[in-house]
């Protein structure tokens, strides 16, 4: 019988763990037979020494069966799909690809999380939203996918509960950047939603986890090794993340930008990103025969209108009143009647004629955070109505004095060094001859 | 302010800590305001990224200071010395040292443990003799030193107790053979004594805790370093730790062992550790001018019978009848009618005519451990009786079926496999020119 000091010294030492001695380690995590200081040390002894890709297979696999495993009807075989992103500045992607998916067949039990730092994760955002209840039991997301075809839901606590356990401490022990542990937590909470498919949106840039697209790319390897390894079809996107997905950030105005976007009218960028990542879904579940006939199925159910007949029937399987949901996705809606609006708005003047050239995404969002969008620590409130609307693109033409910020907030306000940094954030070329070539974000595509 | 989690970055990625940092993580320690997790984490990225000289000194400095720091009369100073071994088979030099040292002057305030794995510690030993209480107050151990001048007793819970948290979470988290982490825990142990002076035993070998003197030199460097900067004068023996120091192993017979070396008929081996260490201390305190003065004073000491009164004194001030140290103190002790026998003897054989060439001492400790002359967990009791004799020494020419170990067991019996791996302990060489050289335990002196 191996004990625990025995797996962590194997592991200080930097020799490669047996399947047999990861299952060990993570029943006693999940049993809470191991103590903390032991749980501790061994997460640093992994990101000292890394795992090979048979451990993190095995990690991923183990902590996948430390809790429930979904299960569908087998008529959805090869038909159920999710999307995750390592998150960036404005990604609302989520509330427009799950309806654009389901509106073409494909069932999307989306399990979402709140997200730390920064502005709101997808929960956020839905909550901002009254009524939406992210709280679903298993079994009322199987009717809501038979009905509707697409949920999106917070994490259960019989779901993958090692992670729950391993990422706490994580978090406290400074080992959350470690690829085979990031690896691990991500991939497994999706193998316990038994999919067909994966897509995975890794973003690198100044506004991203991964700063460079190197260590994008070493991520994005990692994922899709550890995805295929557990029998889902996975691909990743390497997409740049400098400045911000669509001109909204903050929580109820980048659900007003997704509501805009399924009535057809949604930034260019964000509708990049939406179709090219269901274009690789519809292309793994075989409803298309390829990538770009899948982008133009997605891009038809979002400017067609199918993808915002499914939010709003998501919505209102999710809590929210029949005349809500209904208001909200109506051609001309006073999203603001339904929205709560942020008490006070203030918007920030171009300094210098020129051509806009970078907008940094990172400090936005910072600035943000500290106003209340974001969260520092589990379980605090967010302010679903602080954000800040971008009214410039990159490469347009801007005059002195114009607005290109509006900044939406109210308790605490924005502090003059706060509005320095905004400024500070725009970058305007006097310069008028300067390139503007288009902005692609999808960079790279990983399949195995 | 530095939180926990920034600590633990800084050293994960190989950043030397500064003071005030590591006062932090201490006084978070001792308060028990640092998560379990966090101090694991930190004690493996201190295994992996090791330390500075002077990361080394404020740890030690800041766990000695966690708890209380003796104080002695003034009239003392210069005089207050004590010695640590790391540990060997049939280390009984500090049940001779200490009262050698008190009757050439010293203070001796000696704070000793219990041993974990093969044979018992120093405290049992003396819990073998009836009576004997390792448990003293602070104010006790200054009476005893100022009426006989040297205890041994155990370690109290206001003593270091930072080394009493972190000592068993590195041992739940194999982040015990840690070099900064070992020096921190002997010397801040050794510098709450308010020691003037203090003399290591670095054993290497087979049987010890550093396999060969590199690592020993290693080891030995950074404790005296470490004493140093403590203000405590600090010097280290090297020696070598293949066999057994004397020829008793088990804590009553070591008790017997050291009671005949006392009264002047202790084995050559046994008799050169404490004459090198103490003539060190001697020479330090300045009551001898070099340490061949001192190693003289101390053989005197030992051979004239001073040290045996004061060994006497100590079991008394320490509670054992004044009835029983008499009897166990007078020339013709019968020792048996104080300190437990085993039941039962059995006498191994030498299998073939020869000259002894080797005994492997740490064969011999697992075995015994196995019979219950040591413990595996802090708590569990030792069997004081359990222990074995040699009767051969290194180079001695023996005959066929000669006795050459006498094995004192109860309950459990050794197994015919642990009497073959005794047996395999003992090389005879058939080659009768074998050269005999003399063995010489000191192998090397380092003071700074």
């Amino acid at each position: 019988m191996t004990s625990i000091q025995d797996l962590i010294r194997k592991k200080r030492d930097g020799e490669a763990l047996t399947d047999q001695e990861i299952q060990t380690f993570i029943h006693a995590v999940t049993d809470k037979t191991i103590q903390d200081c032991q749980t501790g040390a061994m997460l640093m002894a992994i990101w000292q020494k890394g795992m090979t890709c048979e451990e993190v297979s095995s990690l991923t696999r183990e902590m996948m069966s430390s809790g429930e495993v979904m299960s569908w009807p087998k008529e959805w075989a090869g038909l159920v799909v999710d999307k995750h992103s390592t998150g960036g500045v404005g990604d609302k992607v989520s509330l427009v690809l799950a309806p654009a998916l389901a509106a073409c067949g494909c069932k999307v039990p989306m399990i979402s999380g709140r997200g730390l730092g920064h502005t709101g994760g997808t929960l956020d955002k839905l909550e901002s939203i009254p009524g939406f209840s992210i709280h679903q039991s298993a079994a009322k997301v199987l009717e809501i996918l038979g009905s509707v075809g697409c949920c999106i839901v917070g994490q259960t606590e019989t779901l993958v509960p090692a992670d729950r356990v391993l990422y706490e401490l994580r978090d406290a022990t400074s080992t959350v950047n470690s690829l085979p542990l990031i690896t691990a937590s991500i991939i497994s909470k999706k193998g316990a939603e038994s999919l067909s498919a994966l897509v995975l949106d890794v973003k690198f840039g100044r506004a991203a986890l991964c700063k460079d697209q190197d260590s994008a790319k070493e991520l994005a390897q990692s994922l899709v090794h550890a995805g295929n390894l557990l029998g889902m079809r996975t691909v990743a996107a390497l997409t740049c993340m400098d400045a911000v997905i669509g001109q909204c950030v903050g929580n109820s105005l980048e659900v007003m930008e997704s509501l805009e976007t399924l009535k057809g009218r949604g930034p260019d960028d964000l509708m990049e990103l939406v179709t090219t990542l269901g274009g690789l879904l519809l292309q793994m579940t075989g409803l298309v025969s390829d990538k770009s006939e899948g982008r133009k199925m997605i891009a038809d159910a979002v400017i067609g209108g199918a993808a915002l007949s499914k939010f709003q029937a998501m919505m209102e399987a999710q809590g929210v009143a029949k005349e809500t949901a209904r208001s909200l996705c109506s051609a001309n809606s006073d999203y603001c009647s339904v929205l709560r609006k942020a008490e006070h708005q203030i918007e920030l003047k171009v300094p210098t004629e020129g051509v806009v050239l970078d907008l940094n995404g990172l400090t936005l969002a910072e600035v943000l955070h500290k106003l209340g969008a974001g969260r520092s620590e589990v379980g605090q409130p967010v302010n679903h109505s602080v954000g800040a609307e971008v009214l410039v693109s990159l490469g347009q033409r801007v005059s002195k004095g114009a607005s290109w910020l509006r900044l939406h907030y109210e308790t605490p306000a924005p502090t003059e060094d706060q509005i320095g940094r905004l400024q500070a954030a725009l970058t305007v070329s006097s310069n008028t001859h300067t390139d503007t070539h288009t902005h692609t974000l999808v960079k790279e595509l990983l399949s195995h």
